[in-house]
């Protein structure tokens, strides 16, 4: 916060605001295949429901009860495909209500998280780790990042508008020639804002000055 | 966002943040004496449970049950003093959960706002409007107006730091004698940042570049 870059002079045409549609997730499950033989019974094979908007992931017909110290929280869906470890992806109102203090995290991210229990039909298991609240984050098409001059890993702003506009800071750039341009928050992020799936927010690549963020 | 804003120089001196403390609002009911004859029966007075933040009101040790078209809330606090209008205050996932869509609203502007139904010990009232979303703001008392340069109705930016650092734009600031200074957010802004009450926000009073804000 130097007068260095306070009086940086910046063509507003320099800004560029990236118009990206936001998902909003639920609570959701990722799942090894040992978890799925325990709670499922052994071989179980997971039932695709739909496809979601990220290429390769879907949702599952399957939900299993999670349950936590203080409460339980019954029909999380499942999320395919198949991960070498289990994780519980919650929001903190979630985690209010299992009685758990799941860490802010990346996805994949998993060591020290929250333990919590899943239910399932035939079995049950408790994670001893792998509960967390998931890092807000945009998924981003290689060719994306090649346009904006972004890197995976990156951290930057987005501005939601409208009635209840926010701007979050420390948005996880994620790049992959897997992924399709979306932006991910989570439900209590979403209902801050008043999002919906599909909406449109607006990323920023600040360096300088980022006076057209606020106004 | 014209040329002429962004090449303004600003000192840092004067960009002021101010320090304002946190009260998480969860969902809560306001009512007039006419509807706690109805729920708690004739000429029932409302038992003060404790006293909150803001001087003069109050939680009440009764609560009621909120109910919309796809869904219940039990045990809903009610507060204190008696208004002349009821209100009742919800998050967007309460709204959701309840099946009804409630205005984002500044309190006491009720016009057209959600119908819900309110059960009590005694009876029930459905509310024609009532339910809304309320609007974040800082209550601030009138020296600390004068001190920052701030007035009644203006809005502004404030910005909560941590992992999950975000800037709430639109912040309605209300200004009165009566009033200590504190910024009221409700369930879903709270936990979207993973704020507690009494955490420390920053506000600030923007006149010109707020590059400040999002460093």
């Amino acid at each position: 916060m130097g007068n260095e870059t306070l009086t940086t002079r910046v063509n507003p045409d320099e800004i560029t605001a990236i118009p990206v549609p936001v998902g909003i997730s639920a609570r959701h499950i990722h799942l090894s295949q040992e978890h799925v033989d325990i709670l499922f019974g052994p071989g179980y094979e997971l039932k695709k429901y739909k496809d979601l908007s990220q290429p390769g992931q879907y949702a599952c017909e399957e939900t299993l009860t999670v349950v936590g110290p203080k409460g339980v929280i019954e029909k999380v869906r499942v999320l395919g495909p198949l991960r070498k470890q289990s994780q519980v992806e919650l929001s903190i109102s979630d985690c209010f209500k299992l009685g758990i203090r799941a860490p802010l995290r990346d996805s994949g991210d998993l060591a020290g998280s929250a333990s919590v229990t899943l239910v399932g039909p035939v079995g049950s298991i408790t994670l001893k780790e792998g509960a967390i609240i998931a890092a807000r984050h945009i998924h981003m098409h290689t060719s994306d990042a090649e346009k904006y001059g972004l890197e995976d890993g990156d951290r930057i702003y987005v501005r939601a508008k409208g009635p209840r506009g926010i701007i979050f800071g420390d948005v996880l750039v994620r790049v992959s020639d897997k992924f399709k341009l979306e932006m991910h928050v989570d439900t209590d992020e979403g209902n801050a804002v008043g999002l919906r799936n599909g909406d449109t927010v607006f990323a920023y690549k600040i360096h300088g000055h980022i006076s057209e963020l606020v106004k």
